[in-house]
């Protein structure tokens, strides 16, 4: 598999067109769009420039360029009194959009633009408002600094995305996210050109949603944490304006204790009911049998089909471990009556009659891969966590589906890895072209055990960027050097919407610290990242909560470390002989500062209970920061190093690859290569690294 | 009056007892409270952590209690379902208030308040709610990381304010600043206990309230950019939560352009008018002699009176400069005919008219220096921007001041030199107690012909929080190095607030690089200061004005840089023969950077117009680098610099003292003295150069 996608990777570097490789390099556009050409000179951005609407007018359309001229006086420091909406056809910038868009945004609207920018000025044309609101995203991308101020270089753009689902998932359940909080992450969304926000609002830690039927759901289910319903409907709108659908999710008949704190009676087992804690899959699930659960939840839906404009509402449906319906003699009785052979049988009866509220209510289920059943109808949708096979599977049946499984964003996996999961993968390649079609597209998810309102950006962005051009751009962009430079450069202007994964990570340094001056403690953190996958819920000393502050090194880290990244490339290209300019310099820079930050860092050990735990990683970092450098101190002088030598530093990098206060110092194989390249050995594969996740 | 200060200073810590020293030193407290007492031992602060509220009950005082513990999870990362309000005895602090406060809150209301923390507990006390918050906002910033967690030193702490009224005046009329960056401020001001937020809210360059007797207001004269009636009471109520007054200014007759635009027949010449868009004093003035002018004004107030509930209104009063009324053969007439000498007595006979109107709506007026006459009641107070002569002059004649001359933040000053600033000094320390006591206190002003949303936190914060501390602490607290150490500490906490003094420093350089790598650049900005007092204004190449960008590196740079300062002491330290481990190598490290840091940002002079500018400034930095490089290896071999060396570079430092872009090079003194001392001469006294202020 490995091989396969690097050799795809290598053939695509190789056959993509000379100028098409080139705008990759020069522009900063992400996701990449359909078809790029650049053109000559370019068109000056002052506080002069102004904008004209012509064609279809819509509020909406107004909203889209006031948000735009709003960010772009931001980006560029203009006042607000500056950069116009005029009437005049000499505008800077002028749009024509041809038609209007649904009142409540449907799947698959057309979303194509076409932007054409020349030194006089630009034009951007396309069928909808929603095309518009893409490429003024594209345009603002655009904005360059230059020697004669700001300016958009003079291209020709055709753009429409590739999948008309481009989702973030966020988890509001485990760990309540406030508006605030999820408004920006919709404005970062926006700027990917991402258009499905998937809420998902209730879990066994959390009911987050006032219901006027029931309030005990968030009443006694969300300690105190919950969105009212005009805090929902405001957030609808902002997604709105953005070109953004709001799908709801209420997980059921499993992940759902939160509601028996308040309604213990649609439980399968006795109450009382406590919100739940811990992390994890529970046994409480709702009663599949009782008529009393439909009528609940009939009412229920409805209340929620009314709140939640879009036309598709997701009812979870995953990870039912059974125990309380085969705990209960009721429920074994109906089943037997009912000639159910298993608890699937049980779970797939209950999606049935869930379905038809749903449907009655005037929307479409959507659930994961567990709700997929021959005795669903063919109007659901899947969102797999299983994979592109499964996917593959759903599709030959008929079922539309959604690619999560490789998007999770919470498993701390590099931004290449997610980057690299392909929809169209797998089995699901070898679908007839119509089959195809009903791989909808996909959605980062964040599962929120470990994150706060304070390090969410973090775990959200820039990684999913990455998954953002994935699902837009046409699937030949893959190339991972290129994403990798544009994902640096979103990433900083995702700080002009006011997203924190960059400024947040200073300030729980900071506070970890105990002091502003936190320059040493950076050189580590830095080349630190969480443990991936379930490592940190496996590896946990004490059993995590809902009520543990999220506030040590593991959570303030970023997922991936950019210094590791860049340290890892130039070793590989070192210790193949090759170099660049000033390049063993840097490696030899980074290589000391680490092995003197052990030193620099040890009165704070001591001063900082939160920052005690990640000594011993430090005191490995300055073991491999010296090896590091005697390593090149023999390649340099090609002579090889001792054998004692290499075996003892070996021990070394050994001992620096376990994991320790849920953490890995990421440099580790990188200076492996260094010591055996040292050693006149060829470098142990990197892949074969437990610290490189496999792919 | 320097040495007078410096002398004071001096004694004073000689004097001060020892344990208040330590005290000073070792805790972060600002404003320094009244009575300290260091105890043995500390308070744990971990998720357990509750408040017992005892005594008097209000609504105000829960959430204060609310805003508290939201803070003190953000400080130290806890989630919010840690933390909790009990009715405990055994709370972790106990709070007694002893009675409410009023419904609007009023000038004098008791803010003092008892916090004693031990090993075991800690008690708050207060006669009433504002009390209450003070004392929590100290409990706030003795919070520290130590080894075994987050902990609050056991102490004993009595605490009140020297002076009732402490505020912070924002002119939004000139740049409009929106309601979340006033909130973010309304944050900080709590934090330093600072308690009337002085709402500028009307100028030539914009009126910012809605007026529905008169819509015209805002709807022609503020471009769109005013607060709602809605908006005005959420940010009063904001502000009430944080124990802050909010008082409204309604600058007139004068400055009032803005008003004329939709209401012409209100000036004092034909119209039509427009928003102004420069800077500056400029003619339209109100008509004082037609009747309508008081009807609008008795309706206008009316309503303003409504919406603001504080006891107090600011009419303005400031800066006619009378031509309008020259020009008027009508106005002329009716000071003909009513026996006025000038157009200052027009102006008293304006303001007894207005005075009896804002009276008649239950208010008292305040106004600034140029309303004082004696034809006016002592109800009304008096905001100096003359001096502490000035507000002495008032208090004789029976009427209260309020001190701001010495705290426009504006005018770049240092935080030293607010700091020393003292109400009660020159003719103002002679008066009798009774004639002192109507000092009220003072203001921080932020004038905003040069800020926006994005610079204005940089411009208030941290200065404003010194002068915070000169306004609550006892006058003897003086001492400047203590100040600074603090004022360090207390900067890095507002960010916790949300304030971006510091954020939006990185955020604007990388604008102006067009880079995320600001290295270079922030090396030279760090060294940078806008020009003082009003020489942006006098040495403007063109005229600014409120549609100019506010995205130059003098718009970017701190008005104080905390590198230049420690340069300096640095500096002084070793010319005078003194030098503390590693101070040397220290001011050797900064000197060769900035040597080295010209070549470096060469191609960012090219590649961004607004960095341009700056390029004659990064090069006088590279030559002050070399000379004072070269300066220390002649003073380190005691062997004198040759003279044709040392009238060289002294020529290069000459070079260097002139403002260029309007930015000053902070580091030429001390660079001077070490050329100075180099040469064996006496360093000239650094109170002669240019840079630094007169005191």
């Amino acid at each position: 598999m490995v091989r396969t996608i690097l050799a795809a990777v290598m053939l695509c570097a190789i056959f993509m067109s000379r100028s098409e490789a080139q705008v990759q390099q020069s522009l900063n556009l992400m996701p990449m769009p359909a078809k790029v050409q650049l053109g000559n000179g370019r068109l000056l951005i002052d506080p002069s420039f102004s904008v004209a609407i012509t064609g279809h007018k819509e509020p909406r359309l107004d909203g889209a360029v006031d948000l735009f001229l709003g960010q772009l006086r931001r980006q560029t420091g203009m006042p607000p009194i500056d950069m116009k909406v005029t009437n005049s056809a000499s505008a800077t910038l002028v749009i024509q959009c041809d038609g209007g868009t649904k009142e409540v945004q449907q799947l698959g609207e057309d979303e194509s633009y076409r932007l054409e920018v020349a030194n006089s000025g630009a034009r951007l044309s396309a069928p909808t408002t929603l095309g518009v609101m893409r490429g003024l995203q594209t345009f603002l991308q655009l904005v360059q600094t230059t020697g004669d101020g700001f300016a958009v270089p003079a291209i020709s753009i055709d753009d429409n995305p590739r999948f008309p689902w481009r989702g973030l998932m966020i988890d509001v359940g485990r760990h309540f996210i406030p508006l605030d909080v999820l408004k920006r992450n919709l404005d970062g969304m926006a700027a990917v050109k991402l258009n499905v926000f998937h809420w998902h609002l209730s879990e066994n830690q959390g009911f987050r949603v006032e219901s006027k039927k029931f309030p005990k759901l968030s009443g006694m289910g969300s300690d105190g944490l919950f969105y009212t319903q005009n805090g929902i409907r405001d957030l609808i709108a902002y997604a709105r304006e953005r070109g953004i659908r709001v799908v709801p999710e209420f997980d059921m008949p499993g992940h759902s204790t939160a509601w028996f704190v308040g309604y213990p009676e649609l439980a399968s087992g006795p109450g009382p009911y406590e919100i739940e804690r811990k992390w994890g899959v529970f046994d409480p699930a709702m009663d599949p049998t009782r008529e009393e659960t439909y009528k609940f939840l009939d009412v229920f839906i409805g209340e929620m089909a009314g709140l939640f404009p879009d036309q598709f509402f997701h009812i979870g449906g995953d990870e039912v471990n059974g125990k309380q319906w085969d705990a209960n003699p009721k429920i074994k009785e109906f089943m037997h009556a009912h000639n159910m052979k298993d608890n699937n049988d049980l779970q797939a009866y209950f999606n049935q009659r869930v379905q038809k509220i749903v449907s009655k209510h005037g929307k479409i289920m959507l659930g994961w891969d567990e709700i997929l059943r021959p005795d669903l109808p063919n109007s659901i949708v899947i969102q797999s966590w299983r994979g592109p096979d499964s996917l593959a599977q759903a599709a030959k049946q008929g079922y539309r589906g959604l690619l999560s499984s490789g998007y999770y964003v919470d498993l701390m996996w590099s931004a290449e890895r997610h980057y690299l999961t392909e929809p169209v993968s797998g089995a699901a390649a070898n679908l007839s072209a119509e089959e195809q079609k009903r791989i909808l597209g996909g959605e980062a998810c964040m599962w929120a055990e470990y994150v706060s309102p304070e390090n969410i950006d973090s775990r959200i962005w820039p990684r999913t960027a990455a998954i953002a051009e994935r699902l837009w751009s046409p699937q030949d962009v893959r190339d991972v050097n290129s994403m990798y430079r544009r994902l640096g450069e979103v990433s900083q202007r995702l700080d002009w919407l006011g997203l924190t994964h960059n400024s947040s990570y200073v300030l729980m340094l900071r506070r970890i610290a105990g002091t502003d001056d936190v320059s040493s403690l950076k050189v580590l953190a830095d080349v630190l990242e969480p443990v991936k996958d379930y490592t940190r819920e496996e590896t946990a000393t004490e059993p995590a909560t809902s009520a543990k502050p999220l506030n040590r090194v593991v959570d303030a880290v970023r997922p991936e470390s950019a210094t590791g990244r860049q340290f890892a490339d130039s070793v590989n290209v070192l210790v193949a002989g090759g170099s660049r300019p000033g390049m063993e310099a840097r490696v030899r820079a980074l290589l000391s500062r680490w092995r003197d930050n052990q030193v620099e860092l040890q009165p704070m050990f001591e001063s900082s209970l939160l920052l005690k735990e990640a000594s011993p990683i430090s005191q490995n970092l300055s073991a491999l920061g010296a090896a590091g450098l005697a390593a090149l101190d023999y390649l340099d002088r090609g002579e090889p190093a001792p054998a004692a030598w290499v075996s003892q530093q070996l021990a070394v990098v050994e001992q620096a690859k376990k994991p320790q206060a849920q953490l890995l110092l990421v440099v580790v194989p990188a200076v492996e290569k260094l010591i055996q390249a040292s050693a006149g050995q060829t470098a142990s594969s990197s892949s074969s690294s437990p610290l490189l996740p496999a792919k």
